[in-house]
Parts: structure tokens; C-alpha cells; sequence
């Protein structure tokens, strides 16, 4: 029954180094389409401080949209639910960078993990910045989340997309057209663009997702991240909305709270037990780690982690 | 910490009797307009064999949407996984009698509990038998699960759902045309509207949700309705698609998989803990119980139910 | 300058019957799938009273969406102007069946000429008559204007629709669904699949399409059929709706306004100067008959029949 | 029959002038909500040489979309038929600065005269040049064809539409995301906004039309400017594509080729008879001028320029 995490992680591990069916690495990033698609790495922070790592989770990745949850999490402090004046909390039904449900609901985003919810996100934390302080104010929180200093951002990548992300600039400027983007777009997507070419590495992700787990509080100090509430509240999101078109699918197989980015990280929470960072850079059809997300349901599988599965263990 | 679940009920049902924004309820379904906006009731099976009820919790009412639930739980033990090949996992980011994702996605409906994916599953449960058969496969598996044989079907309300549902025969030779009706329409849709029209109160119904909160088996019996791993995962489905075009915020604010219904119905999970049925006829703007969802959240908070909620209560 | 139109004629039906890329006959209505991809005939009926024809212009073919021209003019002559609270008079920017406009749009179809609109225009005609009856004052009217009462209804071909017709079922209990049909969607659904099988040869039909080039008078009595006003209005629908999701390259390529029906034909009017029909079954990927198109492209282009050449000819 | 132009203009001025349901003039562009809204002037450009012109038909108003006529003319010199790789020929379903066909139909808009086309348009103008010398080409080709070098650029309106086009900033990146903007976009849409913000008088705009009424050729050399297919087609495209999502109904009540702009100002073609221009700033709902289009209905009604009447009359 309570199988061993260690060596789960280490069967995991070496199956999804032996795969050879590991999706394709995202190519409209010029710089993320150079990375190594043979690379994977998970790294677990379990709740009672033990951090089991295997592969290559030491290796920093670009956490791309895994940075939403944390910037969420700033702008929700900084505004509370105001916030959900400018941004709903529904799945989206389209894909990640779509248009559309923007023109049918007048520039407020379905929720706050596709890009465009993203980026008003952004904005919010832009008010009363430079972009240059908004910046530093992101970094500097997950590096605090991390408990690690060398938490980057790669310029490069932040260059790249900068020069290539021109469907963002529409969105941007769309919602701008609505008055849901308050600052120049191009302020409110320089911000952006840092904050998704964070580097970090399985380990450092995995910590860095402990307060979630933690029901909100700081794993080492205990002191209060957020509420419990609004933990649980971001963990919600992360479950109906956090891989974009293929959201309803993850809970289905995977059964735990998770937020994808196109790097091919994931970032997952197993509230009261874990936080789990994985990285595949090959991507699966709806823009998700592929090897990521089978590691992950083979792991929630294997520890009996779904939210899903009852709290007390059933008659047997 | 631990609230005490009778004092919370009572409170909650206090509460909700005497709120005067209760909502409007459906209707487009003649039948339906003519119930008592006033009427409230809940009723929490616990794991441990307790079934508390309070307000309006014998009284049956029209379950609509809830018995897809029902319908899903059987097509699942009947075809499998093969149904996921008719109808998808995901939100659908539209309402729920919602025709434009149909043409986009070539009558493959969103997820099995909008309408065009119920019609699905009521099509599959139709494969060999004949229509009135079909009914009574699907009526038999409530009154099995509720241990009641008493649960019936209001003819009524399946004569006036037939006699209006010119948008739902809409969707129903919609998707004939692509070929994922493989029945004629009239055929599928007269057993929808008979497993619609089922009628069942509070208590009734909160027992007949008790297989999901003991993953997957019969509360009394022990015996498995479904394996535990399809349980959860209909759970998931709930959270993630249960509530229409609400989920998302259904999620975020009661943090438990719930699946409405137009009657003004919702059943919940807490998996491991307990089966809830709340109702309450005034609908909210996404079309689920207005009072229902009020009460469900008040719960979920005072008893700590949320399934985002450490499994293990985190250090203070 | 002036072609002799005789030779005109000769030539194109000459290079019609040879070439070997002639589209793809529809096969969504069985009946229709029988007939010879070979076949081309074209019809002119000059105002000046001359009737000329080539290939075969004397086979009846199932007309299709080429009767809504006729049902649009009886309906404007029932209710006049009033027809347009129920339908509109844009192009569609969509495939000839599609029902996502109906959502947007709540249940108002777009133009008379797309199926739902011919449906609502079908459901006036509708009023005060039995099915049967409405059908005969259709036919009656077609075999007036042609001055040929051997026009018929093929109902092989109407039985055909009738029995695969699934999303023209969708169309009808959608608008239904927002009250905009008003009979029982099955009775406007069966006049209109036997409009739709009425079935005409090209002489036959050009014949019929006379009233619009003589300016909304009958061509052998001088009698107003309709209004020139009215007459003139029918034509602008044509060339903005008449061929669906091609009707700007239609208007572009030809410059005379048109209305193509699956069966591969397609009526055409030169004010003041023809009335033609042509008909070859293959279509083009708009739906519309591609060798007729490609005809009648070439006709209007050697006898300078387009309606943005200059009424009076400019100075050389 | 023959009615007299100069009579039927100045019925039509003193009852547009007196009419006080005048429409709203538009505001998304500052500058332009400044303009009086009492404003009516209407020139036509005889084919015999007349210039009639009564109202405010000598005050220049700013041309906004119907510049999109001459660009598009220019672009089809340029690269010739090669232009529809890039862009439609379909009326589009949709306001004129809808983005979501461009997400259906991965960047290729549906015609040159929706915002989304003509910037399409205007980046083939920029090949081989800086912006300042596509907008000097623009300007010029105007200039020529009125004949008439006062023809200017309000720089004060380009500014501000550069200043709050964010709606434009946003097709122009999401084309760009499809590779159909070659250029920066914020090159193309310097272009753009600067042919906007040309200003003309009715007089000088219903000068610089004629060569669509004359079949292609200069009006006083009889030198071609385009060939006279081209010259057909352009008006093709204004009567299907023209007035936004009111080209049908433009067809349907005026029957002439035309492009309105949000200035409140249309150009229209009858094809050998005359160029009209038509200025009020009021707009109806579909964003064309309110008063500009009763004007030209009365107009055409009165002088049979329908393109729909016959070319030679009937029999009586």
C-alpha cells in the first residue's frame, strides 16, 4: 500500500530516460526550441522536509508558465480579489494563446493562467513600478520561496520571445483596446517576458511550490505566504485551469493540482504532502510536458496522491 | 476545529430558509417553473454510516443534469474507456446547451455532462436495448445505489422537457449528422429525457452518491460499483465539468466535486467522508442552484472539507 | 465586340464536356450521388425572347438551393417586408449549414439564401396551409414561370433528404428553439426538402428565372410578377448570398447574380438582357457547380454581361 | 423617367441637412468625435464630364476606410493577383475589426476592406520602401487621380489613431504571428493610419472615383489606370465587401458599388454613369454613415442607377 517514494521515483526515472516517444520541443521560442529533448528531471519536496530528486533536476529550465502561479499569487496580495474583477476563474475551452473568447467577453480572460489572463496579471503588478522593479519584486519572491539566491532569469530567452512573440503583443493590445490593460502593452509584456524566462531546476521549482502544499504557510518558517483559503483557492485553479486545453484531462489521469509551462516543466501540489516539479522539455498536442505528465500519473498513481482518493482510507 | 456537522446543518438550513435572494428558477421547462422558490434542503451521507438531513430533505424533486452522473457511472461499466472516443474530458468553456463547439470539433461534444455529451452516454446506453428497456436499466441502478425502490420518474416533466426541447433535438441531429448518434435521434433523446426527469429528495439522492465517496463501492455492501480509479476520476470530472459554465468558480469557492442540475439539485463528493445533496429551485446566471451553492460552500469551510486541503493537517 | 452568343455558347459547352477536372459530386444526400459527373448543359433565355442551349439542357437535375430564389419571391410576396424581422440580409462568412451564427445571432439566420434562412422563409410559406398544399403553390409557381407544368418533385430525392437531412433537423429545432419557426419543425423541414427536389432542366430553368431579367415582369404577358424594385432586391441577394461561403469570388469572378444549389446547378440574371441556367454536378470546395462557375466565368467575360461594366460603354 | 441629377441632389441636401436623426459621430478615434455632426455634402462626378455637387461638398473630411479603394488598387498594380494569396475576396460576418475569423482562418483575412486586409494591403506597399515613401505613393496616386494636389494628411488625426489604435496593434501582431505582415507592424500601421487620415471634400473624392466609373481609364486622358476587369472587380468587391457587416443590406437598399468609412463618408461607382461622394460623420449601427445612405438610396431610386436594373428597359 504506501509505496516507497524513493524507489518510485527511481523506476520512474529510468523509464522516462529510456522512452523514446517524448513528444516535440515548442520551436516559436527560437531559444527553448535548442533545448535537449532526451533531458528529464522530477525532484519531490515532500511535507516532512525529505527532497527526493532523480535525473536531470538539477539542470535549470525555463519555467516559462509556470511563473503564473506565482505571479499570481503576488497580485492576489496586492489586491486581493479585486483582481477577479479583471480576470475569470473558468477553464477556457480554447488553446493557450487563442483570441477569441476575448472578442465574445469584451477583454476580460477566462482565467489567469492562459497568456492573456497572464498578462493582466502583469499589469497589476505594475502599478506603482518600473518594469525593472516588477521584475526584481517576482524573482525576488521565488528565489524567497525557493530559499535560493541563484534563481535566474535568462536574458537570452527573455530577447527571444521578446522578438518573436508577437501573438502576445496582440493580446495585449486587444485587452488594452478594453481598457483591461491599464500601462503601455509593451511594459506590461517586457515584465512578462522575464517572468516566464525564469530558470530554475526541478529541485529549486519543487521547493519554491512547498507553501502551496504547506496549506499557504512557509515550509521552514511557518510563517504565512497566503491564507489557507486562498492556497487551496490557487491550488483549485491550478487543477480546472493550469494546462491550458488539456486541463480536464490531467485531472482525470493525474488527479493533483499542476501548472505546465511550454519549457516543459511542471509544477504540481499534493496539499499536506508534497510539492512535485518535473521537466520534459518534448511537448504533448495541448502544449504539456509529455513525459511530464505520464511521470506524474504514474507517480500519483503509485503513492495514491490523487485529491481524488478519499482523506481516510476506505473499508477495505 | 473539528465543527460539529449536525449544529453546521442546522445553521446553514436556518440560514438558507430565510435569505431572500434565492434566484430564479428554470423556465423552459413549463414543469419546473412550478416549483417553490422557498423550498431548501441538504441532506450529508458520512462515511460512517450516518445520513443527517435537514429543511426540505424528503421532498423529491426533478434531478435534470444530476442523473448524468448515473448514466456516465453505467456507460463507463458498459463500453469503458472506448467512450471516451464519442465525448471528451474537458470544460467547455460555453453554456450548456451550447451547439458552436459541436461544429468546431465535428460533433464530438466537450465532456459527458453538458448536454450534447449526456445524449452521448444516454446513446450508448441504448446499444441493444430498446428505449423503455434503457430507462429501466438507469432507473433500477439509482434506486440500487440509494438502496430505495421508491425513486421514480416524474412522467410530467419528461412529457414537458419533450414537448419543448427543440434545442436539444437540435443537438441531437446535430451530432447524427456526424455520426456520433448512432440511434435515431428521437430514440436517444426520449431516454434523456426520461433519466432528466427523474425524481428523488435530498436524502435519496445523497445515499445514492455515497459509491463515489467510498471509492467506488457500495456503502453498505462493500461490494465494487466501479473500481476506485474510475471513481475518481468521474470525481474529477465533476470538479472540473460539473457545474457548467461555473465550474471553474464552483471549484475556487466550495473546492469539492459537485454536479448541478437545472431543477435545482447538486450532488457532492468528499471522497472518503461523505455524499451531499442539496436543493434549492432558484437558479444563479450559470444556470446551478443559487441557495445549493451558498450552502455547499458554508459547509465545505466549517467542516474542512475542501479536496484541496492538506490530507494531513500541515504544522501550525 | 458584340459575340455571337450561338458560338459563344457552342464553345464553352464544347470545352465543358471535355475537361477532366470537374469537382466532386455531392454525396450527402444518396440520390444525389447517383448522378454522372459528366454532365454539363447551359440555357440562356434572352430577354429578346430567344432561347438557346447547349450539352444537356433538356435532363431535369435536382435544383436544390436554387428553389429558395422562387420561395424567396413567394414568401415577399405573402408578407412583404416584414419576412426580414425573421431573417437577414448579410452574407454569412460561414459554410452553407453551419449553426454557429444561429447562436451569436439567437436564431435569426443571416440571409434567406443560407439553409436556415430558406427554412424560415419555408415555415411562412408555411402559414395557413398544409404541408401539401404549400408544396403544390411552390411547384405551381415554378411551373408558371417556366410555362411548363411537366416541372416535378422528384421524391426519391426528397425521401433521400429527408431521411439523412440530421443537421437541417439541427437548423430547424434550434430556430424553433428561439421561436423563430412557428410551425412544427418537421412540417417546415418536409416542404422544404421537397422545394428542394424539385427537379428542372437548364431550359426549364432559365425559362423560370425570366421575371428577374425582365425587371419583375412576366416575360410573355408583360405582368408584374413583382415590384421591379423587388425584382431588383432578389438580385442583390443573389450576388451577395448566392453561393454561400463563394459568393465574393463569385460576384468577382462573374459579376452577375447567381444561386448554385448542390445538385450543380445554378441560375443566373442579366438584368434587362438574360436569364441563365447551367448545371454540371461536380463541385468546387464551396459547394457550388465548379464547370458551372468556370462557364459562366467565360460567358459573362465574352459577352460583357458583368453589372459593374458600364451601362453605357466608355469611351475607347 | 429621366430624372433631373440637379433637382434630385438639391431635394436630397435640404432633406438631409433638415433631418434630425443624424446618427453618432464616432468617438474610438478623438479626433474624429469632433467633427460636427450637422455636417452633409454629396458630389457626383458625371461621366460626361458634370461635377454636381451640393451641401458641405467642398470641406475636406477625414476619408478613413474608403482610402482603402486606392491602396488596394495600388497593391493590385504592384503585385497583381498574387494579393489574394494573402487576403480573401469573402464578405466577412463580422464588425469590421473582428479578429476572430483571423484565428479560424490562421491570419488570411477575409477581404481587403476590413481593417485586418487593408493593413495586409498597405505591408505590400511597404515592399521596397520606407513607410515615408509608401504613404508619399499613396498620397500621390490620390492626388493624381483627383486631380488635385491640395489633397492632404491630417497628421493630427493619424496621431491620434496611432495613439488609441490598440485594436489595430493587435491584428496587426497577430497577422504578423502567421507570417502574413512581412514587416514591423508598427511600420505597416504607420502606413495605414496615415492613408486613413487623408483628407478630402466630396468634390475631391468624387473625382478621384472616376476611374472606377470609366471602366478603368483617367477621366480626361482616357489613359488606363487599371485594366477594365480590374476596375469591375474592385466594384465587386465594394458591393459585397464595402460597408462592413452592412453590405448586404447596402446592396439589398442601394444597389451600387460603394466603401464607407468611419469619417462618415462613402464613395460610390455607377459603372459608366459617375462617381458619387457622400459625407455625413453620423454613423449608423453597422458603423456607416447614417445619413450618407439614406442619401445615396433616395439618389439611386430617383436616377435608376441601380446596378440590379436592366441595362437595356424592358418592355413596358
Amino acid at each position: 500500500m504506501a509505496a516507497d517514494i524513493e524507489t518510485v521515483l527511481t523506476e520512474i526515472a529510468a523509464e522516462m530516460a529510456a522512452r523514446p516517444d517524448r513528444g516535440d520541443v515548442a520551436t516559436y521560442i527560437p531559444q527553448l526550441a535548442k533545448v535537449d529533448v532526451g533531458r528529464f528531471g522530477i525532484a519531490v519536496a515532500l511535507n516532512d522536509g525529505r527532497l527526493i530528486a532523480r535525473g536531470d533536476a538539477e539542470i535549470p529550465f525555463s519555467i516559462q508558465s509556470v511563473s503564473k502561479v506565482f505571479t499570481l499569487t503576488l497580485a492576489l496580495g496586492k489586491v486581493g480579489d479585486t483582481l477577479w474583477r479583471r480576470v475569470g476563474r473558468e477553464p477556457s475551452g480554447n488553446p493557450f494563446n487563442s483570441i477569441i473568447q476575448l472578442e465574445h467577453e469584451r477583454g476580460i480572460p477566462r482565467n489567469p493562467f492562459i497568456n492573456a489572463g497572464a498578462i493582466v496579471v502583469t499589469d497589476v503588478l505594475l502599478s506603482g513600478h518600473q518594469p525593472r522593479e516588477a521584475i526584481g519584486e517576482i524573482l525576488r519572491f521565488i528565489q524567497f520561496l525557493a530559499d535560493d539566491d541563484t534563481v535566474y532569469i535568462d536574458h537570452q530567452v527573455a530577447a527571444s520571445e521578446q522578438a518573436t512573440g508577437f501573438r502576445n503583443v496582440a493580446l495585449a493590445n486587444y485587452m488594452r483596446s478594453f481598457g483591461n490593460i491599464t500601462h503601455a502593452p509593451e511594459m506590461a509584456l517586457g515584465v512578462y517576458y522575464h517572468h516566464c524566462a525564469i530558470a530554475m531546476s526541478c529541485r529549486q521549482l519543487a521547493l519554491a511550490g512547498r507553501f502551496l502544499a504547506h496549506d499557504g504557510r512557509h515550509a521552514e518558517t511557518g510563517h504565512s505566504v497566503v491564507s489557507s483559503e486562498r492556497a487551496r483557492r490557487i491550488s483549485a485553479l491550478m487543477l480546472t485551469c493550469g494546462h491550458y486545453d488539456g486541463s480536464g484531462d490531467f485531472a482525470f489521469r493525474v488527479g493533483v493540482p499542476g501548472k505546465s509551462g511550454v519549457g516543459g516543466g511542471i509544477l504540481c501540489v499534493v496539499p499536506g504532502v508534497a510539492s512535485i516539479a518535473v521537466w520534459s522539455p518534448g511537448l504533448n498536442e495541448n502544449g504539456n510536458s509529455k513525459l511530464g505528465s505520464i511521470a506524474l500519473e504514474k507517480l500519483a498513481k503509485a503513492m495514491n496522491w490523487s485529491i481524488f482518493a478519499p482523506k481516510v482510507s476506505p473499508p477495505a
